[in-house]
Order: C-alpha cells, then sequence, then structure tokens
C-alpha cells in the first residue's frame, strides 16, 4: 500500500509538469489559511489550488489566482482552510448505541448493555448503517480521517469507499467469541484475510491488525498478530494501557505494565497505533518513544473521562517526541463523533491536571487532531499539513458568526470557540465531500430509514432487559 | 424586590382566576418536555400554557389544547422544552477579550492583559456593547438567566432590560483602583447605590454586592457589604476559594482557609453566591452547608480547567446538601458562554477526577444548570423548574437532526451530544426573545458594528503592547 501511494503521487508530479501550470481541478479560498506546517504562521487572505487527489499550491489569493485557473472553487468570505481532522480510534458503528446507558460502572456497562447487546444485534446490515451514520457525522464535523476497529470490517471499508472518507480500517481479533466468530482462530484469520484483499486497493483505505486489547489477547497471539503484520506491512492498533482493571490483569499474570508486556512481544517493532495510553509511568513512556518502530498515542480525553479510566500524561508524552493524536472512542461512550470537543478538552484537561496553564496550549492541541495525530497513525507524509504533493484532505470552517466576534486570534478561536456545527466544506483526496454544509456523498433520508430501523430493535430490547 | 415579585404572583393568580380559563397568552408544544421537577419524568407530546410572566399548565398537549387558546403558539416536533439554563457566574463584558490571550501563567495573563486591558478600555459603551454580545449569545444558546459582575452594572442592566433575559447584577467593589474608582470607598459607595437604585425596579432584575474576592477585600470590607446586604435584603456574590494563590494569601494572612475566614465574618448569615469553590475540604463543606443563610456554589469547570485553578469537589459539596449551579465564568478565560458545554464537562469532569463513572450523573449535571442552579443564585422559588405559578423562562431544543440519531434517552442526549446551535427557542418570563433562531430583541448587525470598533481598538493595543 505504501508503495501503491508513493506511485500515485510520483505519477500525480509528472503528469503535473507534463500539463500548463495553469490547469487545477479546484481551487479553495480562504480569508485564512493555517497549514499545521511548523512554523507557518496563519495566511490571510489565501487560497489552494489542488489537481486530482493532491495539492499542487497553497499561498496568497492573488498569486494562486495568477497562476492557476480551475473549472471548480469555493469561496473564502470569513472561512478559514485548514488540514481536516484526524479521528485516531472510534468503533463507527456504535453510534446506533449512542446514549444507550451512560453513567454505569464499567463492568456493568460492558457486561449487562454493550456485549449483549453487540451479540444481539450487530449484523452486516448494523454495521453498514451504524458506519454511515458516524460518516455522516465526522464529515459534517470536518473530520477527514478515521481509525475504526469494529466487526464486519468488509462493511465498514464499503462505506467509506462510497462517502469518500479515509480510514484506517481495524480488523478485530480477540481471544474471545465476537459476532461472526467463536474466538482467536477465525478472527484472526478473517483479520489477515481482509488485510491482504485491502492492502494497495484504494489508497484511502489503510487495512490493519486490530487484536482487542492486552487482557484479551494472549501473549502468543499478540506475537503472530505482530509477525503477520510485519509480513503484510500493515499497521496494528490495539487499546493500550486504558483502565487500571487492566493494569492489574497485566501485573497479575505478566508481573509487569502493560507497555513492558507488549514491547516485551515485540509490538513496537512494527507500526503501532495505541488507543488511550493512560497507564504510562516515565520508563513506559520513554520505551514506547525509543520504538523503533513509530509508536503513535491516540488520546481520547471525554471517553477516559466518562468511564473515569483515568488521565494520560499527554505532555509527557509529546515531550518524549511520541506522536499523540486525538480521538473520539465510539458514540456509545462519548456520545458522538465530535473531534473539536476533543481538541478543546485536551487542552482544558491537561492544564488542570497539571496546575500548569500554560501546559498543552491551543496550537499543540490543534495539531493533535491534525499533523501530530496524522504522525500517529503513520500517515504523516500524506495528511494532516497543507502542502504542495501532499493528499488534498482539508476543510473550511466559518468564523464570521456572532459569537465568534471578536477575533483576536485565529487559533484561539478553533480550539476554544468553535462548534463542529461551524464546518463548512469538507474535502478529501481532492473530493468535495461537503458543500455548504450539504453533504454529497450519503442520502441523508435514506440513512435516517436505516437507523430508525435498527434503533427500533435495540428499543426494544432496552425496555424488556430480561428477554436479553 | 423579593416583595414585588411575590406580589406579582398573587396578582397574577388572582388574575387567571377570573379571568376564562381558555385565555392564555402563549402555549409552546414539544414532543417531549422535561419539567426539571423533581420525580417527574419525560412527558411526551406535551405542552405548556404561559400568560403574562408564568406558567399557567404544564401537561399534555391535547390536555392543554382542550382548556386553553392562546393568539400565539410555537410548534413542537422533534423538539424538547425544558426550563431556560442558568449562568451562575460570568463577566458579560468580558466577551470582547474572547481570544485576546489565552495559555499563559495566571499572573502574567491578570497584570500583563487583562489588568492593563481593562484599565485602558473599560467604559460604559465598552460595557454595553460586550453585554450586548455575551445577552446575545446566550439567548442563542438557552441560558435564560445570568448572575454578572463587572464594572458600570447600570449599563449591563441597561442592556438586560432591553434583551429581555433575566439576571443577578453584582455591582462589584475592590480594594484596589478599578474601572471608574479610586478604591473601596467610591466602589463600596456606588454598589450601595447601585443596589438602591434597582431594587424591586423590575422583576427581572435581582441587584447585588459583589465583593471581588477574600483576597482583594479586607476583612473589615467584607462586614461592611454584609452589613449592607442584609440591610438591603440584597445577595452577595464574590470569588470564593478560587485558586492555590488564594488560600496561601488567606492562610499566610488569616492562618485560615478561605471558607473559614469569610464564615467568621459573617459572610454565611446573608444569602451568598460563592464562584469557584474549589479548595474546600471537609470542614469547609459542612460549614457551607451548614449556613444558616443560603450558600450556593457555582461550578465552572471551563475557566477552573483552563487557568489551572483546580477541580472543585461538586459531588461532596451536592452530597452535602448545597446547591451547586454552573456558569461559564468570563469570555476571556473559556473562551465562550456556552453552557451546553460546562454542564457536559461537569459530568465528565467529576467521573475522571474520582475515577467513578456513576459520579455526577447526566441528570445531575443538567439539574446544575436549571433546578439546582437557579436554587444556587437564590431563584429557586421562581424559575430552574416549569410548573404552574412559576416564571415562564424556557427553551426548546431541536433533537431531530441526524447527528442526534438514534435517541433512546432525552436526557443523555441534552448532556452528552446537544450543541448550543440546537437550541431553537428561547422565552424569559412569557417573552420570546428567540424564535427559530432568530433572536428578537437585539439588532445583530448594529452589535456587530459596536463590536467591531471596540475589538479594533484592542487590537491595535495587542499589536504594540509597549505603549500599554
Ligand atoms: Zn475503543
Ligand atoms: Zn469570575
Amino acid at each position: 500500500m505504501r508503495f501503491h501511494r508513493v506511485l500515485l503521487l510520483v505519477l500525480a508530479t509528472c503528469f503535473g509538469a507534463s500539463a500548463r501550470a495553469a490547469d487545477v481541478d479546484l481551487i479553495v479560498y480562504g480569508d485564512y489559511l493555517l497549514s499545521m506546517v511548523p512554523g507557518e504562521a496563519v495566511l490571510e487572505d489565501a487560497a489552494i489550488a489542488i489537481r486530482g487527489d493532491s495539492i499542487v499550491a497553497v499561498g496568497a489569493r492573488t498569486d494562486i489566482d495568477a497562476e492557476y485557473s480551475a473549472p471548480r472553487s469555493i469561496p473564502g468570505a470569513d472561512r478559514v482552510i485548514l488540514p481536516g481532522l484526524v479521528n485516531g480510534h472510534t468503533h463507527t458503528s456504535m453510534t446506533l448505541f449512542r446514549g444507550m446507558v451512560d453513567d454505569l460502572d464499567l463492568m456493568t456497562w460492558l457486561q449487562q448493555y454493550v456485549f449483549p447487546m453487540e451479540g444481539r444485534f450487530v449484523t452486516p446490515e448494523f454495521v453498514r448503517t451504524g458506519s454511515e451514520l458516524a460518516c455522516w457525522e465526522m464529515i459534517r464535523g470536518g473530520t477527514t480521517t478515521f481509525v475504526d476497529m469494529y466487526f464486519y470490517p468488509d462493511e465498514i471499508a464499503g462505506v467509506v469507499q462510497r462517502c469518500g472518507l479515509r480510514a484506517v480500517i481495524g480488523a478485530p481479533h480477540i481471544d474471545y467469541p465476537s459476532p461472526g466468530f467463536e474466538g482467536w482462530d477465525d478472527s484472526f484469520a478473517a483479520a489477515r484475510d481482509f488485510v491482504g484483499r485491502w492492502q494497495g486497493k484504494d489508497p484511502r483505505i489503510t487495512p490493519a491488525f486490530a487484536p482487542h486489547a492486552p487482557y484479551t489477547v494472549s501473549p502468543e497471539h499478540l506475537q503472530d498478530t505482530v509477525a503477520a503484520a510485519r509480513k503484510a506491512g500493515a499497521p496494528i492498533t490495539m487499546h493500550l494501557a486504558e483502565a487500571p482493571a487492566e493494569s492489574a490483569y497485566v501485573s497479575e499474570h505478566f508481573q509487569t505494565t502493560p507497555i513492558k508486556h507488549v514491547k516485551g512481544l515485540g509490538m513496537f517493532e512494527t507500526p503501532l497505533i495505541g488507543a488511550h495510553m493512560i497507564q504510562l509511568d516515565a520508563e513506559d513512556i520513554a520505551l514506547v518513544a525509543a520504538g523503533p518502530a513509530p509508536v503513535g498515542a491516540v488520546h481520547n480525553p471525554t471517553s477516559n473521562m466518562k468511564l473515569g479510566a483515568g488521565i494520560s500524561p499527554v505532555p509527557a508524552m509529546l515531550a518524549a517526541g511520541i506522536n499523540v493524536g486525538l480521538g473520539t472512542d465510539g458514540a456509545a461512550s462519548n456520545n458522538d463523533l465530535d473531534l473539536w470537543e476533543e481538541i478543546r478538552l485536551a487542552a482544558l484537561l491537561h492544564k488542570v491536571a497539571s496546575g500548569d496553564p500554560t501546559a498543552l496550549p491551543a496550537p499543540e492541541a490543534l495539531a493533535m487532531a491534525t499533523r501530530t495525530g496524522a504522525a500517529a497513525i503513520g500517515l504523516g507524509e500524506y495528511i494532516g499539513q497543507l502542502k504542495p504533493g501532499m493528499q488534498a484532505d482539508l476543510i473550511q470552517v466559518d468564523l464570521g458568526k456572532t459569537r465568534h466576534q471578536p477575533r483576536y486570534d485565529i487559533v484561539s478561536h478553533l480550539v476554544y470557540v468553535l462548534d463542529s456545527t461551524d464546518v463548512q466544506t469538507t474535502v478529501v483526496a481532492g473530493q468535495v465531500l461537503m458543500r455548504d454544509r450539504q453533504v454529497q456523498t450519503i442520502d441523508e433520508a435514506a440513512l435516517r430509514k436505516a437507523v430508525a430501523k435498527a434503533a427500533d430493535g435495540i428499543r426494544a430490547a432496552l425496555a424488556a432487559p430480561a428477554e436479553g
């Protein structure tokens, strides 16, 4: 898949060089542009030229207008252009469980609600509907790339292809029975099969291995996962160092910390996306930073707070050079997929956790959802910054509303004031997925019908849980 | 003022009894209604009948339609009716400093930015414009009552009268120079004058004394404040037990905690609204609960997190029977006046702080912004619940959007999913301040012009801070 992408990039560049410089496919304007390229300030009165799936030029509106012309353009009054957001950890289909139950002890929540409901309701159709609802919400909120981990990943990949988002799709495997599988052997075989079929198939889809967690997958099975991932050249994504109960389990069974446990199994020798990463001491942080493969951490502040899981040592991980991204986790523990809330919450949480109002300043929090988040999930060469040669994954947000006034600092407003409803335009790989808040690639009425149908069954089961 | 309100209520009741039952002024419908009356569940297919400034009846749509008719009504498809939100602590005019600077050490922020900028820019005109911008934002976000504390309170009262919101307006007094005043004597005299002039003048305005904080007002002056407040029958609102630095100051100068310090000065013998209330031990909590006067606590999660001030012991205060409300604080440390974010953040913060996902469940968090919040600021008899005889302060929120789907539990959605942009209707004292997201009482274009003018000066000063 990496080869595939590089090839596409080379072709695009060659094509670009031989074509007249004036011809691009799309120009997006913005009163402000934030490239998220390190050291680059907010550009005023800017534009970005896009050909095919890639960025050709980023610059002043006057310069872009002088050098390029395009059959389509998007106006930029009061709008800020920035890279599309990266949701580094979610379970998209769980949108259908949004608000099903809240505020319960973790084990009650999982064992009395989530697991039984999943066992009863999760089918390919459920995943298709739930994932499409999630994609709708992400397109509307300015998320352009997500990392998923849920059952029936082929269904998720199909939704992603149709709606145009970019995704790392983890095929789940676990030592216990799960929807569609009896246990490890068949779930791991299906994951290998999924990764093999989707490698290099669609430049927007990166298939991945998704072992559930250190307490639900044996050491031998994690080693098998590492071997399979290395062989396939595919990343691994898993829940890691999330809850105190996980640390207790690993300590009891393996006499170590979750991080040292998986490090000992070779998991840092192949690209890894670790979701949550809360229970880390200084030694653990140094081990993650040392790799040698890139190990990204995905911070999920809403989910961690809602489940009382703890506060991830994000500033220390960033200081150690670890790429830390942001995620929403599933809608059952959030209860939405609004990455702006995660950006703001990350900026706030680490200030109060440290008692230091200078901790995790706004630009760093925003980077976690863009540049640093893209690097955390292994796509830092392609997305997360706006510069020539990168994929054209970008959004426009409106900062012209009365509640945005006055404006002294664009980044401050993006982090501390913006709502997801302020996103106007969502572009992935040069394709406009939303324009003036109208999603272009999903039939909203049909989606709502499917959601209502799926929810009816869940609602009935909630009303009579004894039957479950 | 209390007398005045009771009188109005009696008159309204008598008038109601002698009029034909059928005649009310306004009927508001809702697919759902959440009265926030203890023990009352969500009512489906509901309506509320309003005469003058008061609620006449709350019930099933069919019953209300059979018993009442009104010249005006507001439809309720996909909408939830609930009490308007109560913002228990803010500094409205500071909206003009929104995003001016962030992520600084508290003393740098205050001494290099906030205080010099206030000294230079805060005029009656500034307060009028900033307060109107805040009221615009609150009306749009479903806040119907706020507690303010800022300079030139007559200007704030004027804005409140024009825009139709309800407010407790604290006139600030402090031992140091402040905009318009040289120090204690003139600021305290002006506060007494303000309270005297506004007592009983407008049923929507409660004037209050607002000594700044225990570290900026001497013990003698706090005692003078208590005497003046008791004499006037007006509440006191002040910053209390906010930051570790305050505790250190009080410990050094008075060898006690902020709570014991002000308790010793008689401040719990007259109604008090304490903003922040973070640095409290178990003994402090018991003292606050013991009163004997009602002492409300206002929790400001965003501000407390952003300034790294600490985590208020909210669950313990609620368990002790203290009325705990929610506030946004000023927009300079938030950076908006969106109370929905404070509701969600309160629900999340106390779960992670305690490691207990059952802490501060959604209904309790919502109560902090309605029923409990109204009680915390001394208005629990008039607002915060929807029942006959209470003031008609209510909102309609739209839960019909695709990102709200599916819906299993209305309260869960209100706390964990809702955005301020979902508020459709805002009614205060029977007056419709916003209808279908159109604010009825503020000229948006004129407001924006005034904001832009005020911001220009601040922007210029920020660009050349040395001149300040
Ligand atoms: Zn997860
Ligand atoms: Zn304050």
